[in-house]
This record gives structure tokens, sequence and C-alpha cells, in this order.
């Protein structure tokens, strides 16, 4: 392990520049225009691992964008692990909160500031010096590897499942690693043991057919932005639950175990708050923050839209408001069935002045993994070695598709190994990656593989 | 009259080519980068109106859009009016749903399509057609007049009321005349008496300091968009009154005689309904349609937007979302002092967890026009004339600032003499004016100077 630490620090700055290059690709994977660079992208992966001496690199074309594979097999005796990451990455709208643009990635403050910094380009990348350390120092692995790295993670991985099961055998491994969390805090590094789904709802509110004049029809109408404010309004009650009937009904309940674990955690809700700005935290009574965003399901709104929106003044009642809507779930929740019960509830709601349209963009179900597996047990002697530090066990807010079809498919669990900090960024503007973390990540992932190989 | 008559047939083609180069004008005065514009427009009816020898036409520059100014003062004993129009027009937006270009004006059934085609431009244009006809054929008007077009109506008239301050020699007059009111219904020639007022507000909601990943921070934080339609949903109760303390306080109450008035009316809740698509109407409770659109003060948003509001999904807690929420205002609610209830009101219920900000954009305040002012009978008689019917008096739920202006500064009653109708998708797309209503206001303002005049 010597000469791979002394070669880490050696390449250090080649691999910043590297990574700026993989930053500058815009791979947004829902704007269609897009498209060209998720191609570019993934050609410079596949680039990238061949020049690394990695085997069998090939692009594979989905229905939407397209998946890279690479392997590693030296030793038919060595375990084989199956790693996951993707390249795709959320919208960098809007633009104008960029301190320095989302697409020239620029250090400051020892973090590395740019869109895909930290979810997911820069952890997989983390992966890729690793691999880089190891085969140029030693000229192999410690143990096999297989790794698909997919470029639709950020709108649902529409079409990793068909992948998946076409490529069963391709794919066939012992455990699969995901670098795609954050620790717990800045040198508290972490195990991520569950991850929560996702059911992301469209809901458009129509009322008269045509824009009319307020003046002229203020008073005999239902405005329908006013109408659906009425709708969203009653998604919770006064206690911060989620109103939707039913909507509770298979929550795995939090253990007794899990809840003192969580307790023990060091965490402030005051400092929290003051991070944000916000002079008071909120959500579900009757659970402290840490429960409710790792344990418990959440709603959210995450765009609403109807009108007049710019400068100015339109004494406009528009024909429609609408609003893009998702909610959180955890074991053992099921997506499909929390989609028809938000449905039906807003239907049953809607009031009869309005139509309401309720369409569902994606699904995605909640998972969790044992946390005595070999897998998780050399995950945690790595990040020690790594960071010196003895990692906590954590749960994650977030929805990691993939784990769940991981498991489903391939009968694998999935090690969640990720070097992200909380506050990053991730999805808004000013995303970053801590370097302290990217370069320990390396060191880390390296130790890994090492601990996985015995 | 019979002459003018006849020159109003012969020149009908002309008026409507006129009228289509007036239209092609996008004066949009909402729009900064439209400025250009609104001073060729202006250029444009001061051109005209020299060509049809009215005197002493000028365009005055204010702080904002310019005023064009002319007049006719033939005989010092006939009566004076003052004649006020607006040259702005609402934005065209969304413009895909126009059928045919909102600046390129298009006759289909009788009626001309485009933005301004009956608020205000082609009302403006019945006035100088009227004004032509009696020039052409008589080198003279039945009374003296004096005109203001202005360019700031569709966003308050901002910068109307100083220069009618400053200019108050230069206006005086016996009455005011303004055509901008639609009548009761096609083929029923109406006298409007009432106005309504607004007070125009924007509210933001301000949560987190930057956008979110709802995954990482959902069920930790107030989501924006949930605490901005928690408000909204709140700004009436379950009756449809404004809930806002002390918003009724001074509404003047519909007199007994007024409301069996409007009952008379020619009107059909479900004909209404069915005419904008919808299943049910909605407002206050206890109050007929015409009551809560003429008689009592309503709230309407007019836009709302934040977060992801594009194509696909992204999971993000927008650290903003906004609205634009107007109240309209009858006799005798003042406008400043209801906007400072609204701010009170908005800020007492707006959660800890966020902050709300408001600010008000615009104040008009409500008019009433006595109805047996020697103007209004006028008025009445070159309905009757020009149409053919005996015209109905009516009120009009949206609001025309110049109306108080006009009886303030100058001690002017204004006789609402319009010619639009109500289902001409005023501020709307595929706006239009009816060619019957066209023509005949042209006839019926014709017959009001000659009255006026007797």
């Amino acid at each position: 392990m010597q000469e791979i630490i002394s070669y880490l620090e050696e390449n250090k700055n080649r691999f910043l520049l590297e990574l700026k290059e993989f930053l500058a690709i815009p791979s947004v994977s829902t704007k269609p225009e897009n498209k060209p660079e998720m191609q570019r992208c993934a050609e410079w992966i596949a680039r990238h691992l061949t020049a690394l001496q990695m085997q069998n690199t090939q692009i594979y074309e989905t229905a939407g964008h397209p998946v890279v594979y690479s392997e590693w097999l030296g030793d038919h005796a060595k375990p084989t692990v199956l790693l996951y990451g993707h390249y795709d990455v959320q919208p960098a709208e809007p633009l104008e909160l960029w301190t320095s643009p989302a697409f020239e990635a620029t250090i400051r403050d020892g973090n590395l500031f740019g869109r895909g910094a930290t979810d997911d380009k820069g952890q997989v990348f983390i992966h890729f010096k690793t691999l880089e350390a190891h085969l140029k120092t030693s000229k192999n692995l410690p143990i096999n590897l297989k790794l698909i790295i997919e470029g639709e993670e950020e709108i649902g991985s529409p079409h990793l499942l068909p992948f998946i099961e076409k490529n069963k055998e391709l794919l066939k491994a012992d455990l699969a690693v995901i670098s795609d969390t954050p620790f717990f805090a800045k040198e508290i590094p972490s195990i991520t043991y569950g991850l929560r789904g996702i059911a992301y709802m469209q809901l458009e509110v129509v009322g008269p057919n045509r824009d009319l004049h307020s003046g002229s029809y203020g008073g005999a109408v239902h405005n329908p932005i006013q109408a659906l404010a009425e709708i969203i309004a009653q998604l919770h009650d006064k206690n911060g639950r989620i109103a939707i009937p039913g909507f509770y009904d298979e929550v795995r309940r939090l253990t007794r175990k899990e809840r003192e674990a969580y307790r023990k955690l060091p965490w402030s809700d005051a400092k929290y708050a003051k991070d944000l700005g916000l002079k008071q935290l909120h959500g579900e009574n009757g659970y402290t923050t840490l429960e409710r965003l790792w344990a418990r399901p959440t709603l959210d709104c995450h765009g609403i839209w109807g009108g007049y929106i710019t400068e100015g003044t339109k004494t406009v009642i528009p024909s429609l408001a609408a609003a893009k809507i998702s909610m959180r779930l955890v074991p053992d929740q099921q997506p499909d069935k929390i989609a028809q019960r938000f449905e039906k509830f807003v239907k049953k709601i809607a009031p009869k002045t309005v139509q309401a349209r309720v369409q569902c963009l994606n699904l995605v179900e909640p998972a969790m993994t044992p946390i005595d597996s070999p897998g998780v047990k050399a995950a945690l002697a790595a990040l020690e070695k790594g960071f010196g530090k003895k990692p906590l066990y954590q749960r994650e807010g977030g929805s990691i598709p993939v784990v769940t079809h991981f498991k489903k498919i391939l009968g694998l669990d999935t090690v969640l190994l990720g070097f992200g900090l909380p506050d990053e960024n991730a999805h808004a503007p000013d995303e970053f990656i801590s370097l302290d973390n990217f370069f320990g990540g390396i060191k880390a992932i390296s130790y890994f593989y090492e601990e996985l190989g015995k």
C-alpha cells in the first residue's frame, strides 16, 4: 500500500486537472438538447478507462443515454465487486447563483466547485484514480471489478433496469459498491445503510378555458393558482404529517436501537438551521430532525408555476397552474401504491370549480442494506484507515434506485461508500466536493479493495 | 349627420387597414425592452391626428412612456370634452395560444383579432375616426375636444397623475369621456357607472438560503412553495370571503335598487360557466355573480413561481417561491389601507419557518359616476341612436385609475362610453373587437358629440 499512497501523492495535481475536464462536459440528462453531451461524456469515460488498462471497456447504447461498462478480472479466486456510478448531473439552473460557472470547475478554500463535483462525477472519479494507482503500481487489482457508469440517474434511471435484466451474466458479482452518499459531517466518515425511495408527481389545475382579465372575471371564477394552493396546503395536516389517507400504512417503524443510535450522533438543530439561514426547522411532529430525514417519508414541492411570472404587473386569471411534487418513501412503502393514493386524494380534495390532472413522472423504491455483511465490514475498516477515524452508521434521505435493482435482479447487497458532505449543494448552485474527501476517498477505496481481497 | 354616416360607410375598409397598422406596434408598456415601440406608437398617433387636421398635437415626455395630446377648440360657447384613452397593451404571452399572431391583426367571423384590438387601441381608434368624419365633412366638431392618449394604463398609469397635475390648465374641460369598457353583452349597449379599484402586491416567501436536494433535506425544512401555498390558501375563508381583518370595513353596500336592477338583467350563470369551460362558478357566498363582479371586492393570484418549472424532474427544495396577487376594490375602500392590511395579515400568518416579503406594485382607487349628469344622458341618447337599442346601466369589475384623477384634480365626471364585449379576451390570447361594435361605436360617438353640442 505504501507504493500506492506515494503514487497518489505524486499525481494529485494531474488528478484534479483530469477531473476538471470530466466536469466540464454538461451531461444534464433531463434536457433533450444535451443529448450529444451525454454521448460525449460516455466516450470520455470509456477513453479514460481504456487508457488505465481496464479491460473490455464498452459503451452500451440504451433507449436513453448510454451506459459505460468496463472490467478487471484478474483472479477468479478473488471476490468480484460491481461498481456503479452515474455521469449525468442535475440542471445547473439558476445559473446566475453560481459563484463560478457551473461547468468550469474552480478550486476555492480547499473545495472544487462545479456541477457534478460531488453528485456523482467526482465520486466516480475517486474510483477511477484508485484503479489507476493499483494498475500503475502493481499492474493488478486486489479484487475483480466490474463497473457500470450510467447517464440517467438524475431522471430516475428509466433504462438501467432493462440493461441490468439483459446483462445478468455480464454483471454477476459478489457485492455492489456505490459512492454517491455523503459523510454524516466533515471529518466524520460514515457508512449509509438505508435510502429513501420516491414517487414524483406532476399536478395540473385547469380552470377557465382561457386566460381571463381579473377585472372582468374576478369574483366569478375559481382562480387556478388559488385552487392549486388550496390543494397543496391540504397535503399536510397541522402536525406536519402527510394527509393522504393510507400514506403511512406500510412505513417500517424506527427501532428503539436506531432511535437511540441517532440520538447519540453529534447533531444540533440550531446549528443546522443557522447554516441554512432559517429561524426554525420544520417537519412531522414527534420525530427528531435526523429521524425525519432518514427514516420518515416526506412530501415536497419542487416547482410551481402559473400566470404572469416576469417583471411588472399583469391582471390575469390564468387558465392553468401546476406543480411538481414528490414524496420521499421509506421501507416498506411501495412507490406505485403511494402514487395511486396521491392521485386519489388530490382528485378528491380538488374543488369542483376546477379540473385536477395528475401525472406520475418517476417511482423509486426505498432500500436498506444489512450492516453486518463482509462488504460493509471491509468498508468500515477502509474508511477508518483512509480517514483515521471510526466511521458512523447512518441512513440517507435521498434515493438510489439501482440499489433495489441490484438486490432484486442480481441478488447483490450494496455497500454505500460515499465521500460527499451534507452541505455540498448537490442539486443546487455552487455544488462542490471537499478535496480532503476526494483524496481521502481515493485512499479509502484503495484500502477497501485490499480488505476485500484478503 | 347623414353626410357623416355616408362618409363612414364609404371609408370602412381604409379604417380597418389603418387600425391594423396601429395594432401592429407592440406597445407592451410593462416590458422595458419595448420602450422604443412605445415611442414609435406615440409618434404614430401624433402623425395620425395631425393628418386629421387636429390642432396643437404634441407628444409629452414623462418619466415613463409619453402621453399624446391634441385638441380642437372651435367655439368657446360649446362644451369641452376631455377624451382619455391608452395606446399601451398587455403582454401577448403565452404567444403559442394565439390563433393568429398577436401583432398581426386578422379578421375572422366579423371580429378583428390582435393585442389591443379592444383594450384600448381599437376603442381609441373609434374616436379618431369620428373626429375624421366630422372634420372631413364639415371642417368642424360640434364640441370642443381635448384628448390625451397615454402609454402606461396597463401598468397602473404611474406618470399620468403628475402629468395631469402639471397641465391642469391645458386639460380644463366640462366632462371627461373614456371608451375602455364593454357592453353588458353583444347587442346590449351599456353605460358603465362604477369601476373597481385595485391593490396589486407581490409576495415572496424565502426559506433556506440556497436551493436544497429534497432527498438530503426533505423533512427538515419548510418548503417555501408549500409555505406560500399555505399562505395563499388562508387569504380566503370557506365562504369565499377574503380573510384579511378589516378588509370589508369600508365597502359601500349594494342598495336595494341596485340589487333589483342587476337581477333584471339578462344573465345565466350556467351559460356563463359553460362559455368558460367550467362546471361551476366560484366566489363570495351570499351574492349573485354580477354583484360579485361589479360591487364586491375580490382577491386573485395573477402569477406564481418557484423551483424547477421546465420539463423533466428535479428534486429541489427551492430557496424562494413567489406570487403576484391583487385585490379588486369597490367604493369606499382605500387601496393604500388595503395594501397595508394585506401586508400585516400575510406577515402574521406566515410561518416562522420562512420569511415573507411583501411589496406593493400598484394602487388604484375605485370610482362611481353620477348617472343623471348631462354627459351620461347624452351618451344614453347616442348609444340608442348608434345601436338602435335602449342601453343598460351597469358597473364594471375592472379599474380605470384616471377616472379618480379626473375627479380629484380636474373636478370632472367621466362618462364611460365603451364598445367592448365581455368575452373579447382582453389581457388573454386571441383578444378581439367586434366589427359591428367598432363601426357602431364610430356612429354612436358621432351622435354623442352632436348631442353634447346641442
